[in-house]
């Protein structure tokens, strides 16, 4: 079983002036990772040809698979196709497939005027000592080269069209090409622990366990995923991660949310489809964030009926029938307002089950009484409501954030629990 | 004028398995941008002692300042801090101060159990030869070292900590350390072109622009943003860019959208203070995205009364009001529906403009006559509206994203234009 490295490039000044923030990486690494292949270095440079050799050079010397996305754009000056050719010992000629595919894109899907701009058909040409993967998405094709037995992998930077090239042809062509290990994960997810304390009670479980395995701690939005991750042979593997993914279990069994990887929004899109019941949101300070969240799971249209963004106090009493003597007395952040906006939104929508959330993000607005990151959401059905007062003490951004995950959260709990 | 050049690596095998996605480089790269300093490369490597050993090396070689993210976390095998000594040929020692700062966090703020576990105490240590940057919002402190002329400074991951020591100590050092160039930008965005048809009009402008400008072409959900750059002596360095931003205004006049960087939803608020308006949105397909959009900016409630998420068509019918005969004859993606949601949240929400969408935002729900990527938008005030048809082509995250953009552009474009 051989080790199979991987380095990833991406070339741009977009990305070294923090224009654009680099998910490509993220995605490579993950799917690289699935298939057993793993990642030593990620570089980031220039649209400046030394810095682009450079970098090939340096990641050639260390990794077996270099993946590289950016510098193809039409407006990139020239330098990283050239380079190519020239790094690959090559020269660039027209492709005349892809020539075609970019005439027939321009034509039939962007409607454009034509013919082709030079710097379209400029996106055709490719160095004669590459293969040529096709992108079924884009006009600028994915390009495959070997050089010292490494294995060279050039990719437009849009997000889509990488996509579409790596899961394609890159994925499969990697799965054939090498001897891969198998690489197991089991992941959950915990709620309202810090890692520090949950790393101090698992102190003796990720000392026992077997060599083979490793723990990995993953926080994120206040909450710590833990993942469990091994590679060698199949059915062993399969076997230890089950038997210590039950102890871990039952380790974190008090703070567990959920015993695999997946959001809160695809979890209560499950949750609802398995009980055929309907679903809606009442929000105040998240402003739409949470019905956005649950809309942007595939399908949701099954069980989401709708919502009410009320941030003004007209639209919480108008709509959602909250009393107006409640809002003058106790304001529109506090556990009465949630919990009628509760009720109210079950009624409008017609919805069995609901979430409220009534807050204050900052920066302006916050008091001494209700500090910037009071937040009281309310999750509920027809019969019960239940609440909960947080405090968040972020940039109204990640305060937003923050509220629409724990939202959800208490809402899967809630509906979960509900029988 | 020396030319300043940085480095940024960051921390974790979290970065290499696509676990979290490096926003922290996006934003440390503008910064320094913005005060003259140029980033080379950003590298990302794992918690691996070689590997960081050996990427300090590689960009202290070619940077002046290298910053350093992540590798701090309680939980991250003690590898980068005790690294950092030995590199800096110090050692680590208790930091007084910071350790007091860890207790009353703990104690006062996340009101966690007390005394202090073994791995929190930890993150008061630091190699004796670096200045302590103290981070007010978080546990493990900056640091900062100087070796051979180059300075290092490492900072945590977590973007919150990070942005606070760049900007309370971090750019207030470089500023003060280095005699930095002046760096002059203009920016505007257009609407509705490719950027391979920009770059063929702009082509004699770019070919006459003064050497020290640069123009730039930044694309992104479909629309592109023009932008440019120079650096030197700030008075010439504004009246050149002045001089050269309304020649650029006016070989784009017909598909520019804003002759400044800043986003629709913020141009949205500014539109609506000025006339003193209010603004409601009513939301099919993209589920609560505008909204939230509108209400990521701080002060929104001041003008944005609220939203209905019309996801399900009873909601459109007995909310908004959109005739089931309508609904029947034409489908709930079409003009007519989104022109009587448009008077039906107008009259529910009582504000003054709204915007209205409906579309297929895929995978599934298409059919021949309206595929995926179909989405009707409309905008209005009580007086009257206007109505857009738009044909995306992408996965369900793009298309609510694009559909989420162009209404908010399609609403400004409105409201600037009514008198």
């Amino acid at each position: 079983m051989q080790t199979i490295n991987a380095s990833i490039i991406t070339i741009g000044d977009e990305l070294l002036i923090g224009q654009v923030i680099d998910t490509n990486s993220a995605f490579i690494a993950q799917e690289l990772n699935k298939i057993g292949v793993w990642v030593k270095r990620r570089v980031a440079v220039g649209d400046v040809r030394e810095e682009i050799w450079k970098a090939l050079d340096n990641e050639a010397a260390v990794s077996d698979i270099i993946l590289i996305t950016g510098g193809l754009g039409p407006t990139k000056d020239d330098i990283t196709k050239p380079l190519l050719a020239e790094y690959f010992s090559g020269k660039l000629i027209m492709h005349e497939a892809t020539l075609a595919h970019v005439t027939y894109l321009f034509e039939h899907v962007f409607k454009r005027p034509m013919p082709l701009l030079e710097v379209n058909r400029k996106q055709a040409e490719v160095p004669d000592v590459c293969t040529v993967l096709k992108n079924d998405v884009g006009t600028a094709p994915g390009m495959l080269f070997e050089k010292n037995g490494r294995i060279f992998i050039s990719m437009p930077g849009v997000p889509n069209e990488m996509k579409f090239i790596m899961q394609r042809h890159v994925l499969p062509m990697i799965k054939e090409k090498f001897e891969l290990p198998y690489i197991g994960y089991k992941t959950l997810m915990t709620v309202g622990i810090g890692e520090s304390f949950l790393a101090e009670r698992l102190k003796n479980f990720e000392l026992n366990l077997p060599s083979l395995i490793k723990l990995a701690y993953l926080p994120n939005h206040g909450m710590v995923r833990l993942r469990l991750t091994a590679q060698g042979e199949k059915q062993q593997i399969e076997k230890l991660l089950e038997e210590n993914f039950n102890i871990l279990k039952q380790q974190v069994e008090d703070v567990m949310a959920i015993d695999e990887d997946i959001t809160f929004e695809i979890l209560l899109g499950r949750l609802l489809k398995d009980k055929h019941k309907t679903v809606t949101t009442a929000e105040s300070c998240t402003g739409g964030y949470i019905a956005h969240l649950i809309t942007s799971v595939a399908g949701s249209s099954e069980y989401f009926k709708g919502s009410v963004v009320s941030y003004d106090n007209s639209i919480k009493e108008n709509i959602l029938h909250v009393n107006n003597e409640t809002l003058n007395a106790v304001g529109a952040v506090s556990e009465e307002t949630v919990q009628q906006m509760i009720t109210g939104i079950l009624n409008v929508m017609k919805a069995d089950y609901a979430v409220a959330v009534s807050g204050i993000m900052g920066p302006g607005g916050g008091s001494a009484e209700k500090p910037v990151g009071t937040v009281w959401i309310a999750v509920g059905n027809h019969i019960k409501t239940e609440t909960k007062k947080m405090n968040f003490r972020f940039d109204r951004k990640r305060n937003i954030e923050l509220t629409g995950i724990n939202a959800l959260y208490l809402l899967c709990s809630f509906i979960r629990n509900d029988n």
